[in-house]
């Protein structure tokens, strides 16, 4: 071996343990159900951990479920570089989105140890606990606790869909460690992560480089209104389900005009009483809105809030609209961005650079790490159903250079 | 008594009778359940039958459960003069919609009776089953039947809402009678109900003559486009939804351009799959439609069915309409208003000429039998509710005016 981009990863062996580990919770359909903290989601788990005590790695769990595995360096008082991702899927989900990421990282330290590289700081692999918030209706919360972002306490006492608390699980599941969240932060975070859109597929290219998320805006809007028969008169009529119908039009002409590129949709409303008979007296209704790239303009989200309230006060309905949930935006590290881009480069890759248009654990480890990702094409950017396919020769691409920017910041010994 | 005009009313009777009538399904705030072929209905039934015997009249149902009440003429060859409405209730319905007709009906013969007046014609009151649809989903059944419109057996068959079917709930309740509906057709149907919208009581006018009753025709809408995340791009998106709010505003935008003064309104939409992060890929709508006046212009449904289809193909979505119920228009016989606008001229009203907004019982017995209404004001226009109220005089005029046209058309002895 001479230099760092002459060490490759083993497609077939990755290719090997997604469909592997695609068969804990695996459904017929060749998708996968591990949702957070379930038995399928610490089979997953389990099976990690021993791949990884196999490739030499000491593995460890943190108090909200997080798992570790660390390959020391030579430097022993360097901070990690950090390669992770997720287990956990949305049910029904597919086999790549955050498996991908896990493996791509197991791989890394395979391929490592059968060049027989040492670094010289430790590279430590990480599997984030409840990314997807399919169960647990809050999303990336292993990481979000890892940044200090939730205390284990209140993770502890959110309540899964169908019951119980996270705290009840993690003791149940006994995926829980004694270790702090964050107890020990990274020197650098890289994942990798199937794109879930259809850029890269479209344009033929396997790999992109991710600077940063797009922001993630949820509202809820409250349209109050007043009840009434569909065969009363027009005047004096307050129809909440037409001021919802108004508002999904306003947000969608206002976006377009006033945040180019920016993706919205209004996915649910609960429609009061919801009877052919009878004009809506109230809705409510989510809104979601993400801005194009890492600064959308200033005041945006105060001008989308008027522009509901207005459209609904149009048609006599009061609206009031909270923010319910926030992501973003997040810029990644320049230094880390051009650590990939260099990787990629060097390993003949000319990969775009891109922004996330979905969360991702990496959105929070920004916050106390320098942190950069990686994409690969996803076939017609279908995710989150068992159609979720990537190529094996793109998945290799993406771990190579996730392989060649750990070795280039970890640094051989 | 001289003049026909000088037979009056006993308002406070009438008044009397629907506050009796108002305790059977009586709720805590002062409105009425009673709905089709429950307990509560046959009470009101039956309460109704014991008052009508007490007045001379000779009870019988039909085999749907039409209840008629006969007063004999000295012309036995004449066909009968009919008066009637409804007893059944929305569940909290109000205690005017319905019986007020009923009432004022039987009121008509008390004064007859009082007055000692005798007629040509017989006098036949007629109470429909099931108007109001709201526990068997389809309105009118009972005057659908006698017209002819329905069959036994079909409206035997049909579902409530909570289970049973009209013929095992009419088995139950004992309220069908051996006679064959229609089996005897009146010479001419009259029947006084409360407005059940403003305009009466905000021109502070106590009677109106009904001329017809506005077509009404509900739309089910299908849009059909494509699930995605709410985060995916925006690029090749087949928003159910977004669809079903464009296909609101147009069917609005439309009415508003090519049916002045068309009542509209859609209260319904069941929504797949209804999640905050999803894109719905399929949507159903209800659309209500009430074009204004006896006679709305040619093709406009099918206007409206290609403003709608256009509206969703517009944002990638294909729309399938379907009508799902059609009622009217129903034009009101010319010498029937004429004999109404004739009595209540002789009492000293001058009443407006008017076009009922909802269906009613009349609009099927026009098909049989030379039809009209009498509309009385009702505060606010509020209907369906337990605040659903009409003066006191105002009903006893309705009442005076029916009981003078009455006497008109079955002639004096």
């Amino acid at each position: 071996m001479s230099g760092a981009a002459s060490v490759r990863c083993d497609g077939e062996r990755l290719s090997e343990s997604i469909a592997a580990l695609a068969a804990v919770g695996g459904t017929p359909a060749g998708g996968c159900s591990r949702p957070a903290l379930t038995e399928a989601d610490r089979a997953g788990h389990d099976l990690f951990a021993r791949w990884a005590q196999e490739a030499g790695l000491s593995v460890r769990a943190d108090a909200v479920g997080n798992l570790f595995a660390r390959r020391n360096g030579t430097a022993s008082d360097r901070p990690a570089v950090m390669l992770g991702s997720h287990l956990d899927t949305v049910p029904d989900g597919g086999r790549y989105d955050g498996a991908y990421g896990v493996l791509a990282a197991l791989e890394t330290v395979r391929a490592l140890n059968d060049a027989g590289i040492r670094t010289r700081a430790p590279i430590e692999l990480a599997v984030w606990a409840n990314e997807e918030g399919a169960r647990f209706p809050q999303v990336c919360t292993g990481s979000a606790a890892f940044a200090g972002l939730i205390s284990v306490a209140d993770l502890r006492a959110l309540r899964a869909l169908d019951g119980p608390s996270y705290g009840e699980e993690l003791d149940r599941t006994g995926m829980a460690g004694p270790e702090a969240p964050g107890s020990s932060l990274p020197g650098a975070y890289l994942e990798a992560h199937i794109e879930q859109g259809p850029l890269l597929d479209r344009a033929g290219i396997p790999v992109g480089i991710v600077t940063g998320i797009r922001a993630v805006r949820y509202f809820e809007v409250t349209l109050s209104g007043e009840e009434a028969h569909v065969g009363s008169v027009m005047e004096g009529r307050r129809d909440a389900l037409r001021a919802a119908a108004a508002v999904i039009e306003r947000v969608h002409s206002m976006c377009a005009t006033e945040l180019p590129e920016a993706i919205v949709g209004v996915g649910r409303l609960e429609i009061e009483p919801n009877a052919p008979t009878v004009v809506a007296g109230g809705v409510r209704a989510w809104v979601c809105v993400r801005p194009a790239g890492v600064q959308p303009p200033a005041g945006w989200e105060q001008r989308l809030e008027l522009a509901i309230v207005t459209a609904a006060a149009a048609l006599g309905v009061s609206a009031d609209v909270t923010q319910v949930s926030r992501y973003g935006p997040v810029e990644f590290d320049d230094a880390c961005v051009t650590a990939l881009r260099g990787s990629a480069a060097a390993l003949g890759l000319d990969p775009p650079l891109m922004v996330s248009n979905a969360g991702h654990d990496a959105g929070y480890l920004a916050g106390v790490a320098p942190t950069a990702m990686v994409f690969v094409a996803c076939r017609g950017g279908v995710s989150h159903s068992p159609r979720e396919f990537a190529a094996p020769a793109d998945l290799a691409a993406g771990c190579d250079v996730l392989l060649a920017t750990t070795l280039a910041l970890a640094e051989r010994a």
